[in-house]
């Protein structure tokens, strides 16, 4: 979604390591060969062709691990850094540490509701129980406390609840979360011995003057003890940013505060499945060592990082700003992440006209947004929300001129469909 | 474990798909840019950058449908095809399909002892059953169907078997299967209602004059009904055969007779993990579309492929003619795939000192050989084996000079070793 052109810096990295041959023409900047050299070097037999570690080759994790540090201010180490084919896998191989019964219960995971649907497919498919924490639509998606404590105590009712799952900046929800909610989480999960799942693949994307990301191991770390101390894993992929190379298949996380043995059984866990793609990790290593100033690349990178994430401020304020003039839309400000998931009121004849179809009315409207006029977008109960209250999930992503085409034609919609079964 | 001067398509064509500026230079061949546009022309805005479906891009699994017919003289349909990062990704997610109870009872698969360990890694991660049948060692790792049956029935005692897993050529084993001995294992199979992974990775990979490998898929359909329908998914791989791009993560399954509903939901509970990466679909382009004689890349890539599979061939004979020449080692002929697997006898001292080490005795033959020479090999019980025998894999992958090296210092190794414990 991120036009071809604006990837020079990838795109020859890639190229390089794929035919070391481009190594000896003149065609690309010196940085970039460089770059693709010290990959080169550090695969075996020189070649993208052969296996790597399961968790990654050293470099690039050496690499990911400074990116962290300058993120957040603190000390990162790098074996503690896994390369991934995505965010997804990661996640997923968490997820499995926690299949086994702690006496006699199964376990349970805390999700946000609504969620991306990774996790509630995730924990179906290894038989773990999933526990929704309300998000807080009136104070812009954040995480109320007395809402996990609720959701906790109910959960323990049946199962070992053991771990807590946060998408920070949200997905589908866009918010992102201030310094002290994260913190009064941290404290939460610490209380009651939760590993953190932090998904924190839109840590790039942050649209809103007054927001600002705080990764969950800063924030842990400046705690400090008992909290500094918890079980967290940190996700991040290269499918989202400014980057968008979702084809590729990238991503890392970062463990903090797991037992050794823990630790050392989820690498053997994960290197059933060999290895990260090399050409994945490849793209992982241009996100995280970002060029320097008065490097060859670096003009051309920091126009496109600038360019990219400027346009999607913009769209990001479109969005909310044409679905918050509808009647019948509310949607909360899009701080951060790709979406926007507006509430919408639906009237009493088009829930019934829903039901008569036998449809959720949610995915009522969401058809014939579709059937009408092409425009997709994800019914909120594919996400999970409120009883009674509907929503839906749109993107930020298309090109700002086709973005306001499409809201102009969701709003003639809208209008219409409204008149139709009022 | 391919030198990469040898991989110049495959190479090419990835260097263009990842910066297409090189189309508009002149030092590729035509034939290479024009795979590099057709690919980038069924991605979403022509970059390897975007998702693609969860099952591949239409285009390269077409490809794959045409080597599929034009391997087996029989029609492949492209929407049964599904492109995988890897055979493990697909083995796996064909395993879950069976996780479903059956009358109370667990789900159970045959697989085959010796065995490549994914398969016992992956059912317990999914908590199915695992029933072995052994190879049958004295008649070069056959099939046994008496071994079959007595599998399939004491399996049955607890478990509804559903499913049997082949892997042909055989790892660790390096046998190629009959053609008689594939049909029996497709009557088999039709007689007890169970779905046949066929781990067909090393099809390029047959060394013996004597062998030629038949996949399921072509046995099958010549049989005719009602032998034809049976549920089978075969694997393929592009980290094996003559091309070896272990690190890129890319394969294939080819799904016959399963009901529409059941692929429905398998390529559903694939969409979760949203797509093989782009540029490993790329690859696995580049292995399914060879080039024909007259195109450009033809001669290069055609003395490659003979190349490495000659050379192969010749460290197959190479790794069998030494074991066999040493004391205490039986080794079956290497018909194919890239390992072989030898039987070795220990001496009853080298057992006992084993145990004081509280080790099994293959694991302390395997550390010692690698304490002392460097050497490092694979101990049987890694794989499985018949209680009471000794065995261990080793490949022969390394370059044949280095593979001579190796194997005089193994000889010299065992030597010693077996003074010492006589």
């Amino acid at each position: 979604y991120i036009h071809r052109s604006f990837k020079h810096l990838r795109a020859q990295v890639l190229a390089c390591v794929s035919d070391p041959d481009l190594l000896e023409s003149g065609q690309y900047p010196s940085d970039v060969k460089e770059r693709a050299k010290s990959i080169l070097a550090a695969c075996g037999g020189q070649s993208v062709g052969s296996y790597t570690m399961s968790h990654g080759i050293e470099l690039i994790r050496r690499h990911v691990a400074e990116y962290i540090e300058r993120r957040d201010g603190h000390k990162a180490n790098w074996q503690d850094i896994c390369l991934t084919g995505g965010a997804s896998n990661g996640i997923k191989n968490c997820l499995q540490l926690l299949c086994n019964k702690v006496d006699g219960k199964d376990t349970a995971v805390l999700i946000p509701i609504p969620q991306y649907p990774l996790y509630s497919a995730s924990l179906a498919e290894y038989g773990l129980g999933q526990v929704g924490y309300y998000l807080d639509e009136d104070h812009n998606w954040a995480l109320d406390i007395n809402e996990l404590e609720r959701a906790f105590l109910e959960g323990s009712k049946t199962h070992a609840v053991r771990a807590i799952v946060v998408i920070n900046p949200g997905n589908p929800t866009g918010q992102v979360l201030t310094r002290n909610n994260i913190e009064d989480i941290i404290k939460f999960a610490q209380k009651h011995g939760l590993f953190v799942f932090a998904d924190e693949v839109y840590q790039d994307n942050v649209y809103d003057k007054d927001s600002k990301f705080f990764s969950f191991k800063k924030v842990m770390t400046e705690l400090g003890a008992p909290y500094d101390s918890i079980e967290l894993a940190s996700f991040m992929s290269i499918s989202k940013g400014y980057v968008g190379e979702c084809g590729l298949r990238g991503g890392w996380m970062e463990l903090c505060g797991l037992q050794a043995g823990v630790q050392a059984h989820l690498y053997k866990a994960i290197s059933a499945m060999l290895c990260p793609t090399t050409l994945g990790q490849t793209a992982v290593d241009c996100v995280a060592r970002t060029p320097m100033p008065g490097e060859p690349s670096y003009e051309l990178w920091n126009k496109e990082k600038t360019a990219v994430l400027e346009s999607l401020k913009q769209r990001a304020k479109m969005i909310v700003d044409t679905f918050n003039s509808m009647e019948g839309f509310s949607c909360n400000v899009v701080q951060g992440a790709m979406y926007a998931f507006p509430r919408i009121e639906l009237p009493p004849r088009a829930i019934a006209a829903a039901r008569a179809d036998n449809k959720l009315p949610d995915v009522f409207y969401a058809f014939k947004l579709l059937e009408e006029t092409g425009i997709c977008v994800v019914p909120g109960s594919g996400f999970g929300q409120r009883p009674g209250t509907f929503h839906f999930r749109t993107t930020i992503l298309p090109q700002p001129k086709q973005l306001q085409e499409m809201l102009d034609i969701f709003k003639d919609f809208h209008q219409k469909f409204t008149k139709e079964y009022s």
